[in-house]
């Protein structure tokens, strides 16, 4: 049961000028499943992306990253689920090559104009002539309004389908940004992945687009965790196709610039919290704010130290307001001359813990009433500094267990 | 259900001599049941101990550093559950000061000669007027074949009370190692400790103890994990009584010092063990074997995101052979310069993995076999280096969600 969380409404996916999307069922894995998507790119869009930080990277994060390294531009985004050619060796990263042939030969463009990606079982053979077979009825699909069909077409283990969008006005014109997203933790049967993709018709330097995609990472993918795993396939991709029609954004520090990364941002924003929201088994959405950390960096630790404990995440869970748990993952995320004796905790508005302790106004009652939302800000002021932090979780359900300790089969 | 873990026979438990231990009921939380345990000390002994790295450390870890850093030799060491005296700011460490001075008023000693421990619910006062009137029958209990029945009375959350022993010969005299542990987790109704207690009647330098419980820890109980998580009053104490009566070890490197070195790494070993074989909810042991690692310490990165995963846990749970989650853990355990094509994974006896990717000749029916025992060994070669490490740890289960998402009542 996602919380709070809804199929997108096809009609708020706003078209991206420049950007045609195309379904079809390769059965990758099995028959009968729309697992292979397409994004078509119009000459001269900008793409830019940020990969996962495991260094057991799969096959086609590889591949994408030599394409995105190379002179031409990217034409065409091909994603397959079912399979995520990772821990494959040699042999995947010649088979991820060879879709990527096989997509360019269609579409008459040069495989480096084609950024690949798999998600799915992993240490599995990728099965490149289904996808081979399956690719000309996705080029047929292909057209600008299929947002919410591709969000479909990308799930594994989400329960619902993850898209957003949003247009700005620029110099007068109207600018689009749509995305759509699926989910991290790990998938029956297998590894999953979290998969972003997010494109925009503004017109903007080409050179800034890929600090604008970290940005927008670092305020949203890279915000979110469900269980600290962190898969093998992660990607989040900005597509830039700059076409519409306002005068080139040369600065995001600009107005026009700013407007962008504001959308962006809150596009990718709304699709990584989605992903948690769909957690697996999650009944709530926690959000772990930090503030007055000496710096960001000691505010993050302690946010994730928070959001990764199996014991608070259970305790919200139970909705229990077992608050001493909180408190310990503050003690053990490695602030070394933490000084105890000066935390604030508070959950929501309730003000729970003082000077390190239990705050003499509280009540249970208080906490409890709190717990019990599927909803809950968690605050943490460490009186530090100036900086602070946010980072979003969901809890650790009885079914988080269930769907991954489910057999493949 | 304890895997493979029965309770300690109390003829396997040898006596320590300078080492009485008496039990009572002191009601601290609940009447009618063994909270309350002393263990009495002859004149001489030498006491060290490692405790928490959690920055949130409760307030009778503070008093044990305190008084450890005091001039007067340990006397005596007293032991509480039901009340953690964690988060309980200057109070609570008045209070545990204050069951200092009532236990050493008792035994004509001085406060500082006391070392306090607490372990049950955090963030509540702690009732020294209880533990005041429960000490007079804890101390007329005190005898030196109390062993069993200090482990005992020291549990909370764990199923199986924990204690083991063993003699070793050096310079024909007999010497003994015997302690006594408590879980790790978190105990319902709210935060529990690990606490390991372990004594030894050998001749030592008592500039070397300090060293020798650094040792066994880092052997032993810093090898371990449940959960992750780690709380405020965990603490491990070794003790020396130097009453065997041959010549006073002053190496640890000595033929002399190895035997006791091993001894007391074996005992501390077993009493860490036992902890993860009652872990919550556990159905299986796991040991994570890093081999071929830089340095010891990425050895320990790796070792600790595999045992830490929750997904890697689930799948044990399961018996499912879902090798890739193994991989990706070693893949984010923090190694940035980390060569996946040269991983290794073996599960037991079989060949998982080999250059990062499956081992031609692996069978899933293999992989199965190995899963579905209780006591699994997991190895991975890095093959950067010769360092290597151990780490032990259990699976995840329905009932570590059950234990600790049930509300404290």
């Amino acid at each position: 049961m996602p919380v709070n969380l809804l199929p997108p409404d096809p009609v708020d996916l706003h078209a991206v000028a420049g950007v045609r999307l195309g379904v079809a069922q390769a059965g990758v894995r099995k028959p009968g499943r729309d697992d292979l998507v397409l994004l078509s790119l119009v000459p001269g869009s900008t793409v830019a992306g940020v990969f996962t930080r495991n260094r057991f990277c799969a096959a086609p994060v590889q591949v994408c990253r030599d394409h995105l390294g190379a002179a031409e531009g990217i034409r065409a985004l091909m994603i397959n689920t079912g399979n995520a050619n990772a821990g494959t060796g040699a042999d995947g990263l010649g088979r991820a090559r060879r879709t990527c042939s096989v997509l360019a030969a269609l579409m008459k463009i040069a495989p480096q104009q084609v950024l690949p990606f798999s998600t799915g079982v992993i240490m599995e053979t990728l099965p490149v002539d289904r996808i081979e077979a399956g690719l000309p009825a996705a080029i047929a699909d292909l057209r600008p309004d299929h947002w919410a069909r591709a969000a479909r077409g990308i799930m594994t283990t989400d329960t619902v389908p993850k898209a957003a969008s949003c247009q700005v006005q620029i110099a007068g014109r109207t600018v689009t940004v749509t995305g759509i997203s699926k989910g991290a933790g790990m998938i029956r049967p297998n590894m999953a992945t979290m998969l972003g993709f997010v494109a925009t018709d503004a017109a903007i330097e080409p050179g800034l687009v890929q600090a604008l995609v970290r940005e927008a990472a670092d305020a949203s993918f890279n915000r979110i965790t469900i269980d600290g795993d962190t898969s093998t396939n992660d990607s989040f991709i900005l597509i830039a196709t700059h076409q519409a029609g306002h005068p080139v954004i040369t600065s995001l520090d600009s107005a026009d610039g700013q407007a962008l990364r504001n959308a962006v941002i809150d596009v990718s924003r709304r699709l990584a919290q989605a992903i948690v929201r769909d957690g697996e088994g999650a009944t709530k959405f926690i959000t772990v704010r930090v503030e007055g950390g000496a710096n960001e960096e000691e505010c993050r630790r302690v946010a994730y130290a928070i959001a990764h404990s199996p014991l608070v995440k259970t305790a919200f869970f139970a909705s229990d307001p077992n608050l001493g748990r909180i408190l310990a993952a503050v003690g053990y995320a490695g602030i070394d001359d933490l000084d105890q004796t000066l935390i604030d905790l508070y959950l929501d508005d309730v003000h729970v813990a003082h000077q390190g302790g239990r705050h003499p106004a509280y009540q249970e009652a208080d906490g409890q009433r709190v717990m019990k939302r599927s909803e809950i800000i968690v605050r943490v002021l460490l009186h530090r500094g100036g900086a602070s932090t946010t980072v979003w979780t969901c809890d650790l359900s009885h079914d988080y267990v269930s769907i991954n300790a489910d057999y493949r089969s």
